[in-house]
């Protein structure tokens, strides 16, 4: 068992905490919000009285943090940058989901100082953070990937390797461009179908056993009262929201342009993501883009 | 067993009409190819000197014909309609992939002379139809589904009853439609993982098994040598021409006219596919597409 400090306590990190404590490690936890340190210590953990405090004499620091500027922040750019504190042995893993170039730069200036420095942002919601079964993406090198490994598996099912630093932050910004393009072609679709006098579930049911079958038929139905228990069945409350969605499609925009990588799929899904976020629906869940489609009543 | 008339053996209806001739049926073949009525004689059909001379005293008609004109002049307007000659206990099974406006009004000259008329668009390709696992997609009333539903399970695997005259054809739309876009987004978001030093195979495999995962990535990868079996792995050869793609997307584009039911997604995926048929690439396989978004070499 490991001592690891875990900065980020909020609907991510705090599950994704507990469950490390569950494991049975020593958890060294810290937030800005004392109200997300009082459920870690309900859940098991060590309350740190600072970042610095809970990154100290540890085996693993691992961060959840909202973007590449806290991230950058809390190691390198910030008051008592962690770097400056680390121990060599410590691993840090950033399960952030942040810009990729913002992740090398961190790895790259804690690799300076001889401490390591891993990107591995996760896909699965809040669910797959509190039942463990989190996607991580990886960005490092084998060793650091194999040191970082039973670790993550405390925290999620599926553990890829997906290259050096940065690639797990790429990996997941494709796989978040995809989803935003799958989604919104599903919602188009389905609404298309709809207004041509089809049942959405007798369509979703062919669809999905046809060459359109994708992750949202299968299990994250945008119409309401097709599937039960996803979003579109509660008012699409909970769930990952277009606030999110439309972040990662900036973030895979962002990508496009330091690569020219064409991507005009993407961008067609950013902008049908913006203006349903415009009209007031950012914290919905993003499978309530299907209203965008649909005809007022 | 039944006796039927299978007008149109192309690349398609060649094989369905070789399947129903195995199964035990009584196949009366006919096509303007001499070449393909030779083959059908080989598969076991016997062969008619005409549509009408198939299309008499049979308990079914089937047709499999390239566009919604060839069907309406078949049946309706032609120089001797199908419609004036076929028995009023006849079914006729139109699996054709035609727009919808026209399957219904076919149906509705069908009614109109007591013959009935049902659209039943397939998916599953050439291979599919070898192997008769087809999925049939039907627009039809309950009594006229039953009725078919026996036949057709002789060139198919899954049998689906969208809906009354015409559903089928707007489910079968809906469904090519969002694989347009979805194999699009599948192009572009392994492109942008490739462009930034991730391994396709590694990245296809991480997405599969992500929110990501479609239709594409589980059996019809577009990076060549990534899945075996597939067009990509064979110079693009075989598979799902870009022309049918760009046939099917612009009758989409006709029911989104129709209907006023916005296709922003389906409309990009149709000017891609467009401009990689411009671009001398209409023979080939459409998860050729990948090489729009590729840099030159």
């Amino acid at each position: 068992m490991a001592t690891i400090a875990f900065i980020g306590l909020g609907n991510m990190g705090g599950p994704m905490a507990a469950n490390l404590a569950k494991a049975g490690h020593t958890v060294k936890a810290f937030d800005l919000s004392s109200k997300a340190l009082e459920i870690a210590a309900e859940q098991g953990c060590q309350i740190a009285d600072s970042a610095q405090q809970a990154a100290t004499g540890v085996d693993f620091v691992i961060s959840m943090l909202p973007a590449g500027k806290h991230v950058e922040g809390l190691y390198v750019s910030g008051d008592q940058p962690l770097f400056d504190l680390v121990e060599k042995h410590t691993l840090v893993i950033d399960c952030s989901t942040i810009d990729a170039e913002t992740a090398r730069r961190v790895a790259a200036a804690g690799a300076e100082k001889g401490i390591g420095f891993i990107d591995a942002p996760v896909s699965g919601g809040v669910g797959g953070a509190q039942a463990g079964t989190l996607t991580f993406i990886v960005g490092g090198s084998d060793a650091q990937f194999e040191l970082a490994k039973p670790v993550l598996d405390n925290m999620g099912k599926n553990i890829f390797h997906a290259g050096d630093h940065g690639a797990g932050q790429i990996a997941k910004v494709c796989n978040n461009m995809l989803l935003g393009i799958l989604m919104a072609g599903t919602c188009e679709a389905l609404n298309m179908g709809v207004k041509n006098g089809l049942d959405p579930a007798v369509l979703s049911d062919i669809m999905k056993q046809s060459s359109g079958n994708n992750w949202a038929l299968q299990v994250y139905n945008p119409v309401p009262g097709v599937m039960d228990g996803v979003p579109a069945s509660r008012d699409y409350q909970g769930g990952f929201q277009v606030d999110l969605m439309f972040k990662d499609l900036g973030l895979a925009m962002e990508v496009s342009q330091q690569s020219a990588a064409a991507t005009p799929m993407g961008s067609a899904a950013r902008a049908l993501f913006n203006l349903h976020k415009s009209a007031g629906n950012g914290g919905l869940d993003f499978s309530s883009l299907i209203k965008l489609y649909q005809d007022a009543e």
